[in-house]
C-alpha cells in the first residue's frame, strides 16, 4: 500500500516540532505538507528540516484554515490522508469539516475555541467537537481529539491506570510543572492569547460527580515531583478534564498547573486592569482595540524563547483507585528537557511535549493500529501502543507505583 | 473698569474645580466661558455649577485647542481677557499662541508636551514655553506658567523661603504625598497617559549645579510629614525642577513623589511588558496600536474616582538655607482632604489642589497685582499675595519653622 501523505496545519513552535518528528519518522509517511496563513513561516520550518539533513519531499502552502472549502481543496491537492492540526485553537471546526468532506484523518492537540467566547459551559467538547461524532463516523474517517501532551498523553496515562492498575478509579489529578527558565522578564510559553484565555474564565473541575467552579489561583496545592521537586500548582481549567470526566464519571478529575509568584503577579495585574479582555475597548481617539491582542503584541514571541530555554518539565497523572477492593495509587509521568528539545528540533520543551504526540498518533493511524474510523479522545484507545511509541520518539513514560519509580 | 471675562479651556476634573472656584469668586470676573473638544463635558460642568446655585453667566463652547486660530477666534468672540488652560498638556503652545494673537492673559498648570516625545532635555521650559518670552512681552500680555499646585504653589513656597527666611538657599525638596484611597483596585489620579509619561523617562534633578539623571523608583527616601505620617517618596521628574533650578542655581532642587508598593508593582509590570510605550505596536491582525492608549482606555476615568475618594494629601517644600550665615530649614505645606473637595466642588483632592491655584492667579491678574505683562513662572512673583489668597480660597498654607508648626 502506498504510504500516506501528511498535512500539518499551523507553523508555530508546536508545528515545528511535529514537522521534525514526521521527518525523523519519514519511513512511516509519504510526503510532508505544511500549510499556514503566512506561507513564509511554513517555509522557515522546511528550511530548518533541510538544515537537519532531512530529505523527504516537503511542500509549503498558504491556507486560510477558517475556510472548510479551502482545507478540503488543499487535502485534495496534496492527497493528504492524515491532517495534524496544530494551528490556533480557533480553526478546529473548519479543519475538521474539511477532513470530513475530503475523507482524511484528523488529529488535533487542543480544544476548539470561539474567539468571541471564553470558557464556555462544560463539558467543552460537547459544545463543538462531539457534535460532529455522527458525521465523522458516517464519513468513515478517524478523528483523534486532543492528542498533544496535555490533553493527550495525560489522557493515555489515565487510561494506563485503568488498563493495568485499577478496576475502580477514584481520582485523576493531572499536574503540569514547567521548572524551566527562559531568561526573559516575562513571557508565555505558547500563544499569549490562548495562554491567558485559559486562566481568565471559570476553573472547571469534576468532583463528586458534578462540575465545580473556582477562580484561577483560588485553589493551590504543593506537589513534590520527580526531578523538579516541591512546586505549587493551582487548580486550572484544561481540556482533558472535559473528556476524562465522561469516561471516569465516578472519579474526581482535576488539572493542576504550576506557576511561580512572578507569573501570578503579572497575570493578576493584567487581569485586574482588564488588559486580558477579548472584548474591544475604545481609546480616547476612538480606535476599537481588543486589549488581549495588544498584550500579545508586546510580549516575546514564544518561538523566540527556545534558544535560551533551560531546565525541565514534569507532567504526570496521580491516579488513585482500587483493584479488587484494595486501594492504591500510581503516578505516571514524563520529564522533558528544554535544551535537549532545542538541540534536537529547534523548539523549547513545552512545544516539544505538545508537538511529538500528534505525530505518534499519526503513525498509529498510518500503521492501522489507531485507524478506528470514528471520533475519539485519547483515553478511548488502549494506552500501551501510544506510550510505547512515544518512548521511542523522545517522550519516555515513567511510573511511580508500589514497586518504586521505574520506566514504563 | 468692566470686569474681565474668563475662558477655561478643558473640561476634566481640574477644569471642574477651576470653574467652581471662578463661580465662587464671581465678583472678581465678568462672564465665565468653558471650551472643550467635546462640548458636552463643558455643559456637564455648567450643570454642576447651576446645581450649586451659582448664577454668573456661563457659556460652553466646542474648541479644537490644537488650532491657534480657533483659540484666537474664541477669545475674540467671548471677549475673554484671561485664559486658564487646564486641558491636556499637548495644547499649551497653540493656546499660548492664540492668547498672544488675541491679547489675552495666559495661565496654565503643567508643562507643554509633544505627544511623540517623552521626557525631553532639561530644562523642559526652554524647549517650548520660554522660547515665546519675547513674543509675550512684545504682545504686552501676562503669561503665568505652571500655576497649579505642583508646579505652582510649591514654586511660591520656595519663593516664600527666599522672601522671608534665607539670603542663601541650599536645597529645595518638594514632597508630594497622596495618602488618600479611591477604593479601586488601581487607578491614576489624573489622565493615565500624562501620569505614566511622567515616570517612563529619565528622572532629572538639579544637584551640585548640574542635571543628574536617575531612573524612576531608583532613589527612595522615607519622609515623616504632618497628618499623613511616615511615607516613602521617590525622586521623580517634575516641571517645577526645571524652572526653580534657573532661579536657585546654587541650590539642589529635587521632587519627591509618594507611591505605595501596589502602584509601583502595577507600574513596573506595565512598564517592563512595554505597555506604557507611546510607540505603536502591530497586532497579529495587523492593527497599529499605541499600548499606552489602550492602558488608558481600560483604567478608570480619574473623574469617576471623586465620589468615593477619602483621606488627605500633603504637599510641601523642605527648604534649607542660611540667613546671615546661620543655617536653618523650613517646611512650607498644605494638607487637603479628598472628601471635603468632593463636597465643595465635585472633584477629588488631587484635582482640587491643581484647579484652585490658577483661579487665584487669574484673580491676581484681574486685580492687577500679578498683571505683569510678561511671561513668568510662579517663583518669579512675590509669594504672599498668592498664598494669602489661596488661604481664603480653600488651600491654606502652614509652615514648620524654628517656632513650630503654624499657619502662614
Amino acid at each position: 500500500m502506498a504510504k500516506k501523505n501528511i498535512l500539518i496545519i499551523g507553523a508555530g513552535g508546536v508545528a515545528q516540532v511535529s514537522a521534525h518528528k514526521v521527518a525523523q519518522w519519514a519511513d512511516e509517511f509519504g510526503d510532508l505538507h505544511i500549510a499556514n496563513r503566512t506561507k513564509a513561516k511554513a517555509d522557515a520550518i522546511i528550511d530548518s528540516l533541510r538544515e537537519k539533513g532531512h530529505k523527504m519531499p516537503f511542500t509549503s502552502h498558504a491556507l486560510d484554515a477558517m475556510d472548510p472549502a479551502a482545507v478540503e481543496a488543499l487535502i485534495g491537492k496534496t492527497d493528504a490522508k492524515i491532517v495534524i492540526n496544530v494551528g490556533t485553537a480557533f480553526i478546529n471546526m473548519s479543519v475538521l469539516e474539511g477532513c470530513i468532506r475530503a475523507g482524511a484523518a484528523y488529529i488535533d492537540t487542543a480544544i476548539h475555541e470561539d474567539p468571541a467566547k471564553v470558557c464556555e459551559t462544560p463539558p467543552w467538547y460537547a459544545n463543538y467537537e462531539w457534535k460532529r461524532r455522527d458525521d465523522v463516523a458516517k464519513a468513515g474517517i478517524t478523528a483523534i481529539l486532543g492528542a498533544g501532551f496535555d490533553p493527550g498523553v495525560v489522557n493515555a496515562y489515565a487510561r494506563l491506570a485503568e488498563d493495568e492498575y485499577f478496576d475502580k478509579i477514584d481520582s485523576v489529578d493531572i499536574v503540569d510543572i514547567n521548572a524551566g527558565s527562559h531568561g526573559r522578564w516575562f513571557a508565555t510559553n505558547f500563544d499569549p492569547e490562548i495562554n491567558f484565555r485559559e486562566f481568565t474564565g471559570t476553573v472547571y473541575s469534576w468532583q463528586g460527580g458534578e462540575w465545580r467552579e473556582n477562580k484561577m489561583f483560588e485553589v493551590g496545592r504543593e506537589w513534590d515531583l520527580p526531578v523538579v521537586g516541591k512546586r505549587t500548582a493551582y487548580l486550572s481549567g484544561h481540556d482533558e478534564v472535559h473528556s476524562l470526566s465522561a469516561r471516569y464519571k465516578d472519579a474526581d478529575v482535576r488539572f493542576w498547573m504550576g506557576f511561580g509568584d512572578h507569573y501570578i503577579n503579572v497575570f493578576t495585574v493584567l487581569q485586574n486592569l482588564g488588559l486580558l479582555s477579548e472584548h474591544p475597548v475604545k481609546t480616547a481617539e476612538g480606535q476599537e482595540v481588543v486589549p488581549l491582542k495588544v498584550v500579545k503584541a508586546v510580549l516575546p514571541d514564544p518561538a523566540s524563547l527556545a534558544p535560551d530555554y533551560t531546565g525541565k518539565t514534569c507532567i504526570g497523572d496521580l491516579v488513585k483507585g482500587s483493584l479488587d477492593g484494595k486501594e492504591g495509587e500510581v503516578f505516571v509521568y514524563n520529564v522533558a528537557d528544554h535544551k535537549d528539545a532545542y538541540s534536537e528540533v529547534g523548539s523549547q520543551g513545552i512545544s516539544y511535549t505538545a508537538g511529538v504526540p500528534p505525530v505518534a498518533a499519526a503513525i498509529l493511524i498510518a500503521r492501522g493500529t489507531w485507524d478506528i474510523k470514528k471520533m475519539v479522545n485519547v483515553e478511548d484507545l488502549p494506552a500501551r501502543p501510544f506510550l510505547g511509541l512515544l518512548g521511542e520518539m523522545g517522550l519516555p513514560t515513567r511510573v511511580i507505583d508500589a514497586t518504586g519509580d521505574h520506566p514504563l
